[in-house]
Protein backbone atom coordinates (compact mmCIF):
# COMPACT_ATOMS: atom_id res chain seq x y z
CA UNK A 1 0.00 0.00 0.00
CA UNK A 2 1.27 3.65 -0.96
CA UNK A 3 -0.17 6.78 1.13
CA UNK A 4 0.30 10.12 0.97
CA UNK A 5 -1.68 13.57 2.29
CA UNK A 6 -2.17 16.77 0.26
CA UNK A 7 -3.73 20.05 1.48
CA UNK A 8 -5.68 22.04 -0.54
CA UNK A 9 -7.39 25.53 0.85
CA UNK A 10 -10.97 26.09 -0.81
CA UNK A 11 -11.31 29.27 -2.31
CA UNK A 12 -14.28 30.95 -3.90
CA UNK A 13 -13.96 30.11 -7.31
CA UNK A 14 -15.13 26.18 -5.77
CA UNK A 15 -17.85 27.29 -4.07
CA UNK A 16 -21.32 27.59 -5.51
CA UNK A 17 -24.77 29.33 -4.16
CA UNK A 18 -25.45 26.07 -2.13
CA UNK A 19 -22.57 28.11 -0.19
CA UNK A 20 -21.17 24.64 -0.44
CA UNK A 21 -17.78 23.19 -2.81
CA UNK A 22 -19.51 22.43 -5.70
CA UNK A 23 -19.72 18.71 -6.36
CA UNK A 24 -17.81 18.83 -9.57
CA UNK A 25 -14.55 20.58 -7.91
CA UNK A 26 -13.82 16.86 -6.29
CA UNK A 27 -12.07 15.44 -9.30
CA UNK A 28 -9.50 18.08 -9.15
CA UNK A 29 -8.86 17.24 -5.73
CA UNK A 30 -8.37 13.66 -6.46
CA UNK A 31 -6.16 14.70 -9.36
CA UNK A 32 -4.33 17.26 -7.33
CA UNK A 33 -3.79 14.55 -4.47
CA UNK A 34 -2.70 11.81 -7.21
CA UNK A 35 -0.38 14.07 -8.54
CA UNK A 36 1.00 15.28 -5.24
CA UNK A 37 1.71 11.02 -4.50
CA UNK A 38 3.42 10.53 -7.77
CA UNK A 39 5.60 13.78 -6.93
CA UNK A 40 6.24 12.24 -3.64
CA UNK A 41 8.25 8.93 -4.98
CA UNK A 42 10.72 11.42 -6.59
CA UNK A 43 9.05 11.59 -9.92
CA UNK A 44 6.37 13.28 -11.88
CA UNK A 45 3.23 13.15 -13.89
CA UNK A 46 4.92 15.82 -16.25
CA UNK A 47 7.62 13.16 -16.60
CA UNK A 48 5.48 10.68 -17.57
CA UNK A 49 4.06 12.65 -20.36
CA UNK A 50 7.50 13.56 -21.25
CA UNK A 51 8.01 9.83 -21.48
CA UNK A 52 5.71 9.78 -24.10
CA UNK A 53 2.89 8.13 -22.02
CA UNK A 54 -0.51 9.52 -20.90
CA UNK A 55 -2.97 8.44 -18.41
CA UNK A 56 -6.30 9.07 -19.31
CA UNK A 57 -9.02 8.68 -16.45
CA UNK A 58 -11.41 5.85 -17.07
CA UNK A 59 -13.83 5.89 -14.42
CA UNK A 60 -14.41 7.89 -11.48
CA UNK A 61 -16.71 6.92 -8.20
CA UNK A 62 -17.29 9.75 -5.71
CA UNK A 63 -19.26 9.84 -2.76
CA UNK A 64 -20.30 12.99 -0.96
CA UNK A 65 -21.01 12.47 2.91
CA UNK A 66 -20.39 16.13 4.14
CA UNK A 67 -19.75 19.51 2.30
CA UNK A 68 -16.40 21.13 1.86
CA UNK A 69 -17.18 25.05 2.78
CA UNK A 70 -14.89 28.00 2.00
CA UNK A 71 -11.88 28.66 2.89
CA UNK A 72 -11.53 25.31 4.28
CA UNK A 73 -8.01 23.17 4.88
CA UNK A 74 -8.66 20.06 3.20
CA UNK A 75 -6.42 16.98 3.54
CA UNK A 76 -6.88 14.84 0.46
CA UNK A 77 -5.48 11.27 1.80
CA UNK A 78 -4.17 8.96 -1.52
CA UNK A 79 -4.03 5.78 -1.86
CA UNK A 80 -2.83 2.75 -3.76
CA UNK A 81 -4.53 -0.16 -2.43
CA UNK A 82 -2.78 -2.92 -5.03
CA UNK A 83 0.29 -2.56 -7.66
CA UNK A 84 -1.04 -1.69 -10.94
CA UNK A 85 -2.02 -4.35 -12.94
CA UNK A 86 -1.60 -4.22 -16.84
CA UNK A 87 -2.54 -1.37 -18.26
CA UNK A 88 -4.42 0.23 -15.09
CA UNK A 89 -4.01 2.14 -12.29
CA UNK A 90 -6.11 2.50 -9.38
CA UNK A 91 -6.16 5.73 -6.42
CA UNK A 92 -8.69 5.59 -3.75
CA UNK A 93 -9.26 9.23 -2.24
CA UNK A 94 -10.45 10.12 1.19
CA UNK A 95 -10.40 14.11 2.21
CA UNK A 96 -11.03 15.21 5.23
CA UNK A 97 -11.68 18.54 6.87
CA UNK A 98 -9.51 20.15 10.04
CA UNK A 99 -11.70 19.17 12.34
CA UNK A 100 -10.85 15.20 10.51
CA UNK A 101 -14.33 14.48 9.54
CA UNK A 102 -14.52 12.58 6.58
CA UNK A 103 -16.09 14.79 3.23
CA UNK A 104 -15.64 12.91 0.49
CA UNK A 105 -14.71 9.34 -0.43
CA UNK A 106 -14.31 8.05 -4.24
CA UNK A 107 -11.72 6.24 -6.53
CA UNK A 108 -10.04 7.01 -10.19
CA UNK A 109 -9.17 4.10 -12.83
CA UNK A 110 -6.83 5.70 -15.35
CA UNK A 111 -4.99 3.47 -17.77
CA UNK A 112 -1.40 4.06 -19.15
CA UNK A 113 -1.23 5.14 -22.89
CA UNK A 114 1.33 5.74 -25.85
CA UNK A 115 0.40 9.21 -26.68
CA UNK A 116 1.58 8.24 -30.25
CA UNK A 117 -1.06 5.90 -31.05
CA UNK A 118 -3.36 6.31 -28.33
CA UNK A 119 -2.82 2.42 -27.65
CA UNK A 120 -2.65 1.16 -24.06
CA UNK A 121 0.73 -0.01 -22.26
CA UNK A 122 2.28 -1.18 -19.12
CA UNK A 123 3.36 0.90 -16.06
CA UNK A 124 6.13 2.95 -17.32
CA UNK A 125 9.55 1.27 -15.53
CA UNK A 126 10.81 3.57 -13.62
CA UNK A 127 7.56 4.17 -11.74
CA UNK A 128 6.92 0.47 -11.46
CA UNK A 129 10.23 0.65 -9.55
CA UNK A 130 9.59 3.37 -6.81
CA UNK A 131 6.37 2.18 -6.03
CA UNK A 132 7.62 -1.82 -5.77
CA UNK A 133 8.88 -1.39 -1.81
CA UNK A 134 5.52 -0.49 -0.88
CA UNK A 135 4.02 -3.56 -2.06
CA UNK A 136 6.77 -6.10 -1.48
CA UNK A 137 6.11 -8.19 1.53
CA UNK B 1 -39.12 6.11 -17.47
CA UNK B 2 -38.08 10.11 -18.11
CA UNK B 3 -36.02 10.81 -20.64
CA UNK B 4 -34.21 14.64 -22.68
CA UNK B 5 -32.01 15.31 -24.29
CA UNK B 6 -29.55 18.59 -24.48
CA UNK B 7 -26.64 19.61 -26.79
CA UNK B 8 -23.70 21.45 -25.47
CA UNK B 9 -20.97 22.63 -27.35
CA UNK B 10 -17.20 22.27 -26.51
CA UNK B 11 -15.23 25.43 -25.64
CA UNK B 12 -11.98 26.34 -25.36
CA UNK B 13 -11.90 26.13 -21.47
CA UNK B 14 -13.21 22.92 -21.09
CA UNK B 15 -10.07 21.49 -23.23
CA UNK B 16 -6.70 19.94 -21.26
CA UNK B 17 -3.55 19.66 -22.40
CA UNK B 18 -4.18 16.10 -23.72
CA UNK B 19 -6.11 18.15 -26.18
CA UNK B 20 -9.64 16.66 -24.97
CA UNK B 21 -12.66 17.49 -22.38
CA UNK B 22 -11.00 17.66 -18.77
CA UNK B 23 -12.51 14.60 -17.41
CA UNK B 24 -13.66 16.57 -13.83
CA UNK B 25 -15.83 18.96 -16.49
CA UNK B 26 -18.68 16.19 -16.88
CA UNK B 27 -19.85 16.60 -13.86
CA UNK B 28 -21.28 20.17 -15.24
CA UNK B 29 -22.53 18.44 -18.42
CA UNK B 30 -24.90 16.19 -16.31
CA UNK B 31 -25.63 19.24 -14.10
CA UNK B 32 -26.67 20.39 -17.24
CA UNK B 33 -28.70 17.54 -18.58
CA UNK B 34 -30.64 17.44 -15.45
CA UNK B 35 -31.60 20.91 -15.39
CA UNK B 36 -32.96 20.86 -18.73
CA UNK B 37 -34.82 17.79 -17.92
CA UNK B 38 -36.88 19.37 -14.97
CA UNK B 39 -37.41 22.50 -17.49
CA UNK B 40 -39.03 20.16 -19.75
CA UNK B 41 -41.15 19.27 -17.20
CA UNK B 42 -42.73 22.89 -16.94
CA UNK B 43 -40.68 23.43 -13.99
CA UNK B 44 -36.78 24.72 -13.17
CA UNK B 45 -34.48 23.67 -10.86
CA UNK B 46 -34.39 27.45 -9.92
CA UNK B 47 -38.21 26.83 -8.72
CA UNK B 48 -37.27 24.41 -6.21
CA UNK B 49 -35.11 26.59 -4.72
CA UNK B 50 -37.06 29.09 -4.45
CA UNK B 51 -39.57 26.80 -2.30
CA UNK B 52 -36.39 26.25 -0.31
CA UNK B 53 -35.44 22.81 -1.29
CA UNK B 54 -32.27 22.41 -2.39
CA UNK B 55 -30.61 19.43 -4.00
CA UNK B 56 -26.92 18.56 -3.04
CA UNK B 57 -25.16 15.51 -5.12
CA UNK B 58 -24.60 12.57 -2.75
CA UNK B 59 -22.95 10.60 -5.01
CA UNK B 60 -21.47 10.27 -9.05
CA UNK B 61 -20.30 7.54 -10.66
CA UNK B 62 -18.53 8.18 -14.33
CA UNK B 63 -17.72 5.74 -17.15
CA UNK B 64 -15.06 7.58 -20.20
CA UNK B 65 -15.51 5.33 -23.64
CA UNK B 66 -13.71 8.20 -25.61
CA UNK B 67 -12.80 11.36 -25.22
CA UNK B 68 -15.13 14.73 -26.28
CA UNK B 69 -12.84 17.18 -28.30
CA UNK B 70 -12.72 20.81 -28.61
CA UNK B 71 -15.86 22.27 -30.37
CA UNK B 72 -17.71 19.23 -30.31
CA UNK B 73 -21.55 19.29 -30.06
CA UNK B 74 -22.69 16.58 -27.62
CA UNK B 75 -25.54 15.21 -26.87
CA UNK B 76 -26.61 14.52 -22.74
CA UNK B 77 -29.12 12.04 -23.05
CA UNK B 78 -30.38 12.43 -19.00
CA UNK B 79 -33.10 9.96 -18.12
CA UNK B 80 -34.84 8.86 -14.83
CA UNK B 81 -35.06 4.99 -14.67
CA UNK B 82 -37.14 4.84 -11.80
CA UNK B 83 -39.67 7.40 -9.73
CA UNK B 84 -37.82 8.91 -6.90
CA UNK B 85 -38.52 7.14 -3.82
CA UNK B 86 -37.93 9.16 -0.52
CA UNK B 87 -36.04 11.76 -0.68
CA UNK B 88 -33.67 10.38 -3.27
CA UNK B 89 -33.59 10.80 -7.09
CA UNK B 90 -31.15 8.92 -9.43
CA UNK B 91 -30.12 11.01 -12.88
CA UNK B 92 -28.32 8.19 -15.63
CA UNK B 93 -26.56 10.75 -18.42
CA UNK B 94 -25.79 8.78 -21.53
CA UNK B 95 -23.13 11.51 -23.63
CA UNK B 96 -22.67 11.01 -27.54
CA UNK B 97 -20.82 13.11 -30.11
CA UNK B 98 -21.90 14.51 -33.51
CA UNK B 99 -21.39 10.61 -34.85
CA UNK B 100 -23.51 9.18 -32.21
CA UNK B 101 -20.59 7.51 -30.69
CA UNK B 102 -21.00 7.08 -26.84
CA UNK B 103 -18.22 8.71 -24.87
CA UNK B 104 -19.62 8.73 -21.26
CA UNK B 105 -22.23 7.24 -19.44
CA UNK B 106 -23.29 7.44 -15.70
CA UNK B 107 -25.77 8.24 -13.28
CA UNK B 108 -25.89 10.47 -10.58
CA UNK B 109 -27.69 10.69 -7.01
CA UNK B 110 -29.25 13.86 -5.14
CA UNK B 111 -30.75 14.17 -1.98
CA UNK B 112 -33.89 16.33 -1.61
CA UNK B 113 -33.26 18.35 1.78
CA UNK B 114 -34.91 21.90 3.11
CA UNK B 115 -32.81 24.56 2.69
CA UNK B 116 -33.25 25.72 6.31
CA UNK B 117 -32.45 23.04 9.07
CA UNK B 118 -31.01 20.52 6.14
CA UNK B 119 -33.41 17.69 7.10
CA UNK B 120 -34.58 15.07 4.02
CA UNK B 121 -37.64 15.97 2.79
CA UNK B 122 -39.45 13.95 0.46
CA UNK B 123 -39.81 15.14 -3.48
CA UNK B 124 -41.74 18.65 -4.07
CA UNK B 125 -45.39 17.64 -4.70
CA UNK B 126 -45.66 19.89 -7.76
CA UNK B 127 -42.24 17.81 -9.39
CA UNK B 128 -44.01 14.45 -8.51
CA UNK B 129 -47.30 15.84 -10.36
CA UNK B 130 -45.58 16.35 -13.14
CA UNK B 131 -43.37 13.37 -13.40
CA UNK B 132 -45.99 10.71 -12.88
CA UNK B 133 -47.32 10.49 -15.83
CA UNK B 134 -44.15 9.15 -17.34
CA UNK B 135 -44.03 6.07 -14.97
CA UNK B 136 -48.01 5.10 -15.09
CA UNK B 137 -48.78 1.74 -16.29
CA UNK C 1 -18.24 46.58 -37.62
CA UNK C 2 -18.99 43.12 -37.38
CA UNK C 3 -21.54 42.28 -34.37
CA UNK C 4 -22.61 38.75 -33.29
CA UNK C 5 -25.24 38.02 -30.45
CA UNK C 6 -25.32 34.42 -28.62
CA UNK C 7 -26.80 33.15 -25.60
CA UNK C 8 -25.96 31.19 -22.85
CA UNK C 9 -27.70 29.49 -19.54
CA UNK C 10 -26.11 29.71 -16.43
CA UNK C 11 -25.63 26.19 -14.66
CA UNK C 12 -25.01 25.81 -10.64
CA UNK C 13 -21.15 24.84 -11.55
CA UNK C 14 -20.96 29.14 -12.41
CA UNK C 15 -22.11 30.49 -9.14
CA UNK C 16 -20.46 30.94 -6.05
CA UNK C 17 -21.41 31.11 -2.57
CA UNK C 18 -22.03 35.08 -2.71
CA UNK C 19 -25.49 33.62 -5.14
CA UNK C 20 -23.61 35.08 -8.08
CA UNK C 21 -21.66 34.20 -11.42
CA UNK C 22 -18.36 34.14 -9.95
CA UNK C 23 -16.08 36.52 -11.96
CA UNK C 24 -13.38 34.45 -13.38
CA UNK C 25 -15.88 32.96 -15.56
CA UNK C 26 -16.63 35.71 -17.65
CA UNK C 27 -13.83 35.05 -19.90
CA UNK C 28 -15.28 31.87 -20.51
CA UNK C 29 -18.46 33.67 -21.80
CA UNK C 30 -16.37 35.95 -23.93
CA UNK C 31 -14.44 32.91 -25.47
CA UNK C 32 -18.10 31.12 -26.42
CA UNK C 33 -18.86 34.57 -27.65
CA UNK C 34 -16.03 35.15 -30.15
CA UNK C 35 -16.02 31.62 -31.38
CA UNK C 36 -19.64 32.20 -32.64
CA UNK C 37 -18.47 35.61 -33.86
CA UNK C 38 -16.33 33.57 -35.88
CA UNK C 39 -18.57 30.36 -36.52
CA UNK C 40 -20.85 32.86 -38.05
CA UNK C 41 -18.79 33.81 -40.71
CA UNK C 42 -18.50 30.31 -41.65
CA UNK C 43 -16.11 29.30 -40.36
CA UNK C 44 -14.80 28.16 -37.11
CA UNK C 45 -11.92 28.74 -34.43
CA UNK C 46 -11.18 24.89 -34.78
CA UNK C 47 -10.53 25.83 -38.60
CA UNK C 48 -7.87 28.27 -37.58
CA UNK C 49 -5.88 25.88 -35.66
CA UNK C 50 -6.27 22.98 -38.28
CA UNK C 51 -4.26 25.67 -40.26
CA UNK C 52 -1.41 25.43 -37.47
CA UNK C 53 -2.46 28.85 -36.43
CA UNK C 54 -3.43 29.50 -32.74
CA UNK C 55 -4.42 32.70 -30.74
CA UNK C 56 -3.12 33.33 -27.65
CA UNK C 57 -5.21 36.20 -25.44
CA UNK C 58 -1.85 38.78 -24.59
CA UNK C 59 -4.94 41.38 -22.34
CA UNK C 60 -8.43 41.08 -21.06
CA UNK C 61 -10.30 43.84 -19.64
CA UNK C 62 -13.56 43.10 -17.48
CA UNK C 63 -15.62 45.64 -15.61
CA UNK C 64 -19.05 44.44 -13.51
CA UNK C 65 -22.07 46.55 -13.64
CA UNK C 66 -24.83 43.65 -12.60
CA UNK C 67 -24.88 40.14 -10.98
CA UNK C 68 -25.87 37.17 -13.40
CA UNK C 69 -27.33 34.91 -11.53
CA UNK C 70 -28.24 31.16 -11.88
CA UNK C 71 -30.36 30.06 -14.49
CA UNK C 72 -29.89 33.42 -16.31
CA UNK C 73 -30.64 33.36 -19.77
CA UNK C 74 -27.60 35.71 -20.90
CA UNK C 75 -27.00 37.24 -24.14
CA UNK C 76 -23.26 38.21 -25.41
CA UNK C 77 -22.81 40.70 -27.72
CA UNK C 78 -19.58 40.19 -29.45
CA UNK C 79 -18.37 43.25 -31.93
CA UNK C 80 -15.12 43.62 -33.83
CA UNK C 81 -14.95 47.63 -34.48
CA UNK C 82 -11.57 47.68 -36.56
CA UNK C 83 -11.00 45.49 -38.75
CA UNK C 84 -7.47 43.57 -37.06
CA UNK C 85 -4.01 45.05 -37.94
CA UNK C 86 -1.23 43.16 -38.05
CA UNK C 87 -0.58 40.00 -35.86
CA UNK C 88 -3.43 41.60 -33.51
CA UNK C 89 -7.41 41.38 -32.87
CA UNK C 90 -9.83 42.95 -30.79
CA UNK C 91 -12.88 41.48 -29.59
CA UNK C 92 -15.42 43.77 -27.30
CA UNK C 93 -18.15 41.83 -25.35
CA UNK C 94 -20.96 43.29 -23.69
CA UNK C 95 -23.19 41.17 -21.75
CA UNK C 96 -27.33 41.12 -21.44
CA UNK C 97 -29.52 39.37 -18.66
CA UNK C 98 -33.39 38.81 -20.00
CA UNK C 99 -34.20 42.65 -19.35
CA UNK C 100 -31.56 43.65 -21.20
CA UNK C 101 -29.77 45.27 -18.37
CA UNK C 102 -26.30 45.63 -18.81
CA UNK C 103 -23.97 43.05 -16.64
CA UNK C 104 -21.24 43.10 -18.05
CA UNK C 105 -18.60 44.84 -20.70
CA UNK C 106 -15.07 44.34 -21.82
CA UNK C 107 -12.53 43.31 -24.37
CA UNK C 108 -9.74 41.05 -25.03
CA UNK C 109 -7.02 41.15 -27.16
CA UNK C 110 -5.83 38.41 -29.04
CA UNK C 111 -2.60 37.40 -31.02
CA UNK C 112 -2.51 35.72 -34.65
CA UNK C 113 0.42 32.89 -33.87
CA UNK C 114 1.84 30.39 -35.79
CA UNK C 115 1.56 27.01 -33.76
CA UNK C 116 5.08 25.78 -35.03
CA UNK C 117 7.74 28.31 -33.47
CA UNK C 118 5.19 30.78 -31.43
CA UNK C 119 5.73 33.76 -34.32
CA UNK C 120 3.33 35.99 -34.73
CA UNK C 121 1.83 36.27 -37.95
CA UNK C 122 -0.91 37.99 -39.80
CA UNK C 123 -5.05 37.00 -39.98
CA UNK C 124 -5.44 34.15 -41.75
CA UNK C 125 -6.34 34.71 -45.41
CA UNK C 126 -9.75 33.16 -45.49
CA UNK C 127 -10.60 34.79 -42.39
CA UNK C 128 -9.84 38.12 -43.79
CA UNK C 129 -12.10 37.50 -46.62
CA UNK C 130 -14.95 36.92 -44.44
CA UNK C 131 -14.99 39.94 -42.54
CA UNK C 132 -13.88 42.79 -45.50
CA UNK C 133 -17.41 43.28 -46.28
CA UNK C 134 -18.38 44.48 -42.70
CA UNK C 135 -15.30 46.64 -42.95
CA UNK C 136 -15.64 48.42 -46.54
CA UNK C 137 -17.23 51.20 -47.30
CA UNK D 1 2.57 49.76 0.24
CA UNK D 2 1.58 46.18 1.26
CA UNK D 3 3.06 43.25 -0.59
CA UNK D 4 2.81 39.32 -0.22
CA UNK D 5 3.66 36.75 -2.02
CA UNK D 6 1.93 32.93 -2.67
CA UNK D 7 2.50 29.87 -4.58
CA UNK D 8 0.34 27.93 -6.36
CA UNK D 9 0.98 24.81 -8.49
CA UNK D 10 -0.47 24.27 -11.91
CA UNK D 11 -3.11 21.22 -12.01
CA UNK D 12 -4.25 19.20 -15.26
CA UNK D 13 -7.50 21.11 -14.66
CA UNK D 14 -6.43 24.63 -15.63
CA UNK D 15 -4.11 23.26 -18.72
CA UNK D 16 -6.04 23.98 -21.93
CA UNK D 17 -5.29 22.22 -25.55
CA UNK D 18 -2.94 24.70 -26.31
CA UNK D 19 -0.43 23.05 -23.75
CA UNK D 20 -0.66 26.31 -21.25
CA UNK D 21 -3.14 27.27 -18.51
CA UNK D 22 -6.51 29.08 -19.78
CA UNK D 23 -6.57 32.53 -19.74
CA UNK D 24 -9.49 32.77 -18.15
CA UNK D 25 -8.11 30.47 -14.68
CA UNK D 26 -5.68 33.79 -13.86
CA UNK D 27 -8.68 35.36 -12.03
CA UNK D 28 -8.69 32.62 -9.35
CA UNK D 29 -4.79 32.96 -9.11
CA UNK D 30 -5.57 36.57 -8.17
CA UNK D 31 -8.32 36.04 -5.98
CA UNK D 32 -5.68 33.21 -4.13
CA UNK D 33 -3.23 36.04 -4.18
CA UNK D 34 -5.60 38.51 -2.42
CA UNK D 35 -7.00 35.78 0.04
CA UNK D 36 -3.71 35.00 1.61
CA UNK D 37 -2.60 38.93 1.30
CA UNK D 38 -5.48 39.02 3.85
CA UNK D 39 -5.14 36.39 5.66
CA UNK D 40 -1.08 37.69 6.38
CA UNK D 41 -2.36 40.15 8.26
CA UNK D 42 -4.00 38.06 10.75
CA UNK D 43 -7.56 38.57 9.69
CA UNK D 44 -9.13 36.17 6.45
CA UNK D 45 -11.82 37.28 4.22
CA UNK D 46 -14.25 34.75 5.39
CA UNK D 47 -14.06 36.75 8.74
CA UNK D 48 -15.50 40.36 6.54
CA UNK D 49 -17.84 37.95 5.48
CA UNK D 50 -19.01 36.55 8.56
CA UNK D 51 -19.09 40.36 9.28
CA UNK D 52 -22.26 41.19 6.72
CA UNK D 53 -19.67 42.48 4.21
CA UNK D 54 -19.13 40.87 0.82
CA UNK D 55 -16.25 42.28 -1.63
CA UNK D 56 -17.83 41.73 -5.25
CA UNK D 57 -15.11 42.67 -7.97
CA UNK D 58 -16.07 45.60 -10.27
CA UNK D 59 -12.75 45.32 -12.95
CA UNK D 60 -10.01 43.45 -13.43
CA UNK D 61 -7.38 43.95 -15.87
CA UNK D 62 -4.94 41.33 -16.93
CA UNK D 63 -1.95 41.33 -19.86
CA UNK D 64 -0.65 38.27 -20.35
CA UNK D 65 2.82 38.13 -21.10
CA UNK D 66 4.14 33.87 -21.23
CA UNK D 67 2.78 31.06 -20.76
CA UNK D 68 1.85 29.23 -17.67
CA UNK D 69 2.46 25.42 -17.97
CA UNK D 70 1.22 22.26 -15.84
CA UNK D 71 3.16 21.66 -13.11
CA UNK D 72 4.70 24.82 -12.71
CA UNK D 73 5.24 26.78 -9.59
CA UNK D 74 4.28 30.08 -9.91
CA UNK D 75 4.01 32.90 -7.55
CA UNK D 76 1.13 35.64 -7.19
CA UNK D 77 2.95 38.66 -5.92
CA UNK D 78 -0.30 40.63 -4.69
CA UNK D 79 0.24 44.59 -3.60
CA UNK D 80 -1.67 47.17 -2.38
CA UNK D 81 -0.30 50.38 -3.37
CA UNK D 82 -2.47 52.50 -1.90
CA UNK D 83 -4.40 52.31 1.30
CA UNK D 84 -8.28 52.04 0.22
CA UNK D 85 -10.33 54.70 -0.77
CA UNK D 86 -14.14 54.85 0.19
CA UNK D 87 -15.64 51.74 -0.84
CA UNK D 88 -13.63 50.82 -3.20
CA UNK D 89 -10.17 48.46 -2.87
CA UNK D 90 -7.36 47.58 -5.36
CA UNK D 91 -5.30 45.01 -5.40
CA UNK D 92 -2.82 44.58 -8.03
CA UNK D 93 -0.85 41.21 -8.95
CA UNK D 94 2.08 39.85 -10.47
CA UNK D 95 2.25 36.40 -11.72
CA UNK D 96 5.92 34.78 -11.74
CA UNK D 97 7.09 31.35 -12.98
CA UNK D 98 10.37 29.64 -11.31
CA UNK D 99 13.12 31.23 -12.93
CA UNK D 100 11.20 34.46 -11.86
CA UNK D 101 9.96 35.58 -15.50
CA UNK D 102 7.04 37.56 -15.21
CA UNK D 103 3.84 35.24 -16.96
CA UNK D 104 1.12 37.81 -16.35
CA UNK D 105 0.85 41.80 -14.98
CA UNK D 106 -3.03 42.71 -13.74
CA UNK D 107 -5.07 44.13 -11.16
CA UNK D 108 -9.02 43.70 -9.35
CA UNK D 109 -11.02 46.55 -7.89
CA UNK D 110 -13.53 45.21 -5.16
CA UNK D 111 -16.05 47.26 -3.28
CA UNK D 112 -17.03 46.59 0.42
CA UNK D 113 -20.56 46.18 0.21
CA UNK D 114 -23.25 45.17 2.94
CA UNK D 115 -24.74 41.72 2.13
CA UNK D 116 -27.92 43.01 3.60
CA UNK D 117 -29.37 45.49 1.31
CA UNK D 118 -26.38 45.65 -0.81
CA UNK D 119 -24.98 48.98 -0.18
CA UNK D 120 -21.38 50.05 -0.53
CA UNK D 121 -20.00 50.69 2.67
CA UNK D 122 -15.79 51.60 3.55
CA UNK D 123 -13.77 49.19 4.44
CA UNK D 124 -14.08 47.44 7.85
CA UNK D 125 -12.33 49.14 11.10
CA UNK D 126 -10.04 45.49 11.90
CA UNK D 127 -9.23 45.37 8.07
CA UNK D 128 -8.47 49.45 8.07
CA UNK D 129 -6.27 48.73 11.15
CA UNK D 130 -4.29 46.22 10.50
CA UNK D 131 -3.03 47.68 6.81
CA UNK D 132 -2.29 51.45 8.11
CA UNK D 133 0.65 50.75 9.60
CA UNK D 134 2.03 49.49 5.82
CA UNK D 135 0.82 53.21 4.81
CA UNK D 136 2.21 55.54 7.46
CA UNK D 137 5.10 57.67 6.92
Amino acid sequence: MYTTETRIRIHYALTDQMGIVYHGHYAQFYEIGRTEAIRQLGFTYKDIEAMGIIMPVVDIHSRFLRPAKYDDLITVKTTLREFPKDHKIVFHSEICNENEQLLNAGHVTLYFMQAAGMKRTKIPEELSEKLQKYFNG
